[in-house]
């Protein structure tokens, strides 16, 4: 719906007037349009135009290489001839100007007029008509110009440019119109400025083949198609109409109709270009987005230009205007990495030699992790539950596949690996399968406990590893952004970490400190879970990061508790 | 509403494939998205990123003078750490790599956890974090990411395009985002890929001040304003959030969401402008249109960056993207009209000195078209009558408004110009006011007449005015494209001509030549408005151009026969 109006019925001046301020650098406003500021030597006048919501067509694609200048009706109505008379007259710099614009009765009417009275002034002036619609006739004469618009003014702009003279200039605009196909298909109709309802409409579920860009009537309505069917159609149906004598060649345009947006246009365009190459189209200079449009109309329309040489070389040509913009030079100034930039750009990383101490580490974690795999199975229902009260229910869920992932990739892992190695591995592979916050906050931190034991050290005394837990715990307070009290995960880990430094620094072994602090860290847990959800506005990050925070203690102090029996059973079998 | 996708849970994927086969001659895919061909020297790479849905942010801004790499999520969902990592690693050119993002959660947690991975691996890896979004919180840090991404890129992107180091690139992209302020509105929600209903909606009639572009709550809802008062609030809303020691030059984005067309964009332009300037600012190249979008979403934002003389230069900076191509040079050739140049298209064409015979006939075109205006306002309602039998009804007021401007047009004209120049002067009136096909044919017709009569013959006799009649039926044939037969005025109108040639070729007066086949017109006229509509097919362009067959042939007869009787009186009183 067109929402951005004053008057509506100023619609097409008011939004013209905003242009001329934007770009008042390069062109003027002038009664009935745009002509582009000159360039260095006078060329032809190329003078595009119609009706207004079509933008970029007509007036954003004036500018060197392309339009001299934009006649700028109403909305989805012809300009007047005193309209298209005073345009080529103010853009015509001494060398004659042509007209041109889509086969439609009232530019044609209007545009001729205009046309004889420059003539009359002794102003050379010529007419190009656009005909690529091939879903509107079978005729070339009568058929309507859509997209199509926009080949034949750029091969006439970029002709021009190179200061070809009039004659060669209109012949090139008539050739790339011979050569130009294009049929486009509708999803939704659109909305002139102060109306509720659409100009027209596709009925729900349905696309209108070869509907007109102001809703003119198209060849039948047919059932939505997936992208890749839709593609088909409309390559099919463009190619069955290529030029008698026609190259490999084509200039293509994948044009957006208003509300079809790039994303979705890309996506039609993974299944359109291979499509044309396997028909042995040779695609030149692809154009995918919004070139002609129809206010907020939902739909899309291909394109194809043969090109012969001469075409090639216009459509190919650098051309700057508001909103077409094309220049060569920075994309041939590029390069695709060497072969050693891409070896380091995909280099693994690999294992560190680890020394004994570090793979004695190994077979620690290897337990610990299975350990907490089968306790957090045993709870994969309880944690849910818990979850279900003030979450969406998936914490069981997630820890589950987390922590599968984790112990999945550890069992690639060899058995010369130290157990700093495997916890970076465990914790990737956990972020990337677990989903959510939660998981990564879980990965990040198995990550960082890793990274910080390493596996290289001689030893691993009991105040190590606690500097690990505290390490673990900071990450996930740096990448959470959430605070004891705000019923995370954080609940049970920080009184789980300030125990176990306390019980070590007092000369506790590691088995014994960790297995009283994982106790401390259930209490907490059972008491965060068993809270009503915090009144009040929770930070943002917290809020968002840590959704499910009864669940998150209750998970936490598990884990703990199993890696405290596997510490505990290690020593006993040391 | 999202139209185009396979299946909707691959649309990310999907549309990332379509761009990569779009744009290979400049980037390459990565695992987790996209990375920019190389430069000639080695560069800080800046890799931006986030969910999909909002492009052209953010592979779009990927390019020389830009990005040189981002991590493309799934659609409105942070991409993983994994992501992150590995188009960072494939971005760095050995000068380190610099993150940047809108501020959110799962973006700030994963691209945090993607740099911890590349610093162990002795990669300088900053972080720098958008946060422009004056509606979403009171303090910079809790602030959201929306438009102002773009300033902090392109920032940042000219800065290591320059060859700057690291922590020059990182410096500016800061200042950048302390100097950038934004704030949005929403119309209406946006559909994701196979879902029927919107994320979300904004009621009917209203606007969303300050929604964020994922549909976060905003401000509140404001009844729909008329563009004029849309602009003043986003502008003074934006200001009211200048930064400390703000200068007077700033970069301004006018950024459409989605559905919102440039058209629309332009015209709220048009006062956001001036706003901006009467507030005391100076408006560097100021960029409208779709930079950071959230899929079919309707709205826009309004985002200024203040610029001090750094931030100037980099915010002018070229840049060459797929979506955002910036060159001072094509702009900087061009040039205004000279005074010379400007007078030449401006030129208003005179009246030729009109002969003894042009000066008498200016006489009979006068009482002429007085008679036409006469007969025509008293059939006004019969007209309009046979009219909406088959179309709009609207035949006599346009023939009214057409005579209307034609003789007050020539009441303005000298005593001293010819018959000849005062039919083209009310043949461009009628065609400027009378509006619709039919005013613009009738214009066009007594131009011709006019031009062709012209006023420096010594005589008009008959035949003269009978080809002059031919030119004027010809005219319209050429215009409209009908043919005898459609029921148009040219049912009218060819027999009467066939008449007058008749009549003058076998020796008869203007006058009697002229009463006698005005009186074969007038009998045509009543058997076409007997007739009932053709059935079949008209051609387009008779079909259009000539939508008001029946009332066309019915005042044909009626001015020709008015005329007849001018031209008899003018005989007797000669």
């Amino acid at each position: 719906m067109t929402r951005i109006f004053d008057d509506p019925a100023d619609f097409a001046d008011d939004q013209l007037a905003g242009f001329l301020d934007l770009y008042a650098d390069r062109v003027r406003g002038v009664h009935g349009g745009v002509v582009s500021h000159r360039g260095e030597r006078p060329q032809v006048a190329v003078v595009i135009g119609g009706g207004s919501g079509h933008y970029p067509a007509f007036c954003g694609t004036v500018g060197p290489g392309l339009a001299t200048g934009a006649v700028v009706g109403n909305i989805f109505t012809s300009p007047s001839a005193a309209q298209a008379y005073s345009v080529g007259k103010a853009a015509n710099q001494g060398r004659g100007v042509i007209f041109s614009f889509g086969n439609y009765a009232g530019d044609t009417i209007n545009f001729g007029i205009a046309a004889e009275r420059l003539r009359a002034e002794g102003i050379d002036t010529r007419i190009v008509v656009v005909t690529d619609d091939v879903a509107s006739s079978d005729t070339e004469e009568e058929r309507r110009g859509i997209a199509g618009d926009f080949t034949v003014f750029k091969v006439m702009g970029a002709a021009a440019a190179e200061g070809l003279g009039i004659d060669e200039v209109e012949r090139l605009g008539n050739a790339a119109n011979a050569a130009t196909r294009t049929l486009g298909v509708a999803f939704s109709g659109c909305t002139m400025p102060g109306e509720e309802e659409p100009l027209f409409s596709v009925p729900e579920g349905h696309l209108g083949l070869g509907l007109g860009i102001h809703g003119e009537p198209g060849i039948r309505d047919v059932p939505m198609l997936p992208a890749r069917d839709l593609a088909a159609l409309l390559v099919d149906d463009v190619l069955k109409n290529t030029p008698a004598g026609a190259g490999r060649n084509v200039g293509v345009i994948l044009n957006g109709l208003g509300t079809t947006k790039y994303e979705e246009l890309f996506l039609l365009w993974r299944h359109i270009a291979p499509r044309l190459r396997d028909a042995g189209c040779e695609l030149v200079e692809p154009e995918v987005g919004e070139l002609v449009t129809s206010l907020d109309m939902g739909g899309c329309s291909l394109t194809l230009m043969w090109l012969d040489d001469e075409l090639d070389a216009l459509w190919r040509a650098d051309a700057y205007t508001p909103a077409y913009r094309k220049a060569g030079a920075p994309v041939a100034a590029l390069r695709e990495p060497t072969a050693d930039e891409l070896a380091d750009a995909e280099a693994v990383v690999t294992a560190p030699v680890a020394g004994e101490a570090g793979r004695r580490m190994a077979g620690t974690v290897r337990a610990a992790l299975a350990a907490v795999e089968s306790v957090i199975r045993e709870n994969e229902h309880e944690l849910g539950r818990i979850d279900a009260v003030a979450g969406d229910g998936d914490h069981g869920r997630g820890m589950v596949k987390g922590v599968t992932a984790a112990t999945a990739r550890i069992a690639e892992c060899g058995d010369d690996v130290g157990g700093g190695w495997l916890l970076q591995q465990a914790g990737q592979a956990w972020a990337e399968r677990a989903g959510g916050t939660s998981g990564v906050l879980w990965g990040a931190a198995l990550e960082s406990l890793g990274r910080h034991l390493g596996d290289t050290a001689d030893s691993y005394p009991a105040s190590t590893v606690a500097a690990g837990a505290r390490e673990f715990a900071a990450t996930i307070q740096l990448l959470g952004g959430a605070e004891p009290g705000d019923k995370t995960l954080l609940d049970a880990l920080l009184p789980f970490v300030d125990e176990l430094e306390r019980r070590v620094g007092d000369g506790a072994d590691l088995a014994e400190g960790w297995t009283a602090a994982a106790g401390i860290a259930t209490g907490r847990a059972r008491e965060t879970a068993e809270l009503r959800p915090r009144i009040g506005r929770a930070r943002p990050l917290a809020e968002k990061s840590l959704g499910t925070p009864d669940a998150g203690a209750t998970s936490m102090a598990l884990v703990l508790t199993a890696v405290g029996t596997v510490l505990t059973s290690g020593e006993e079998n040391a």
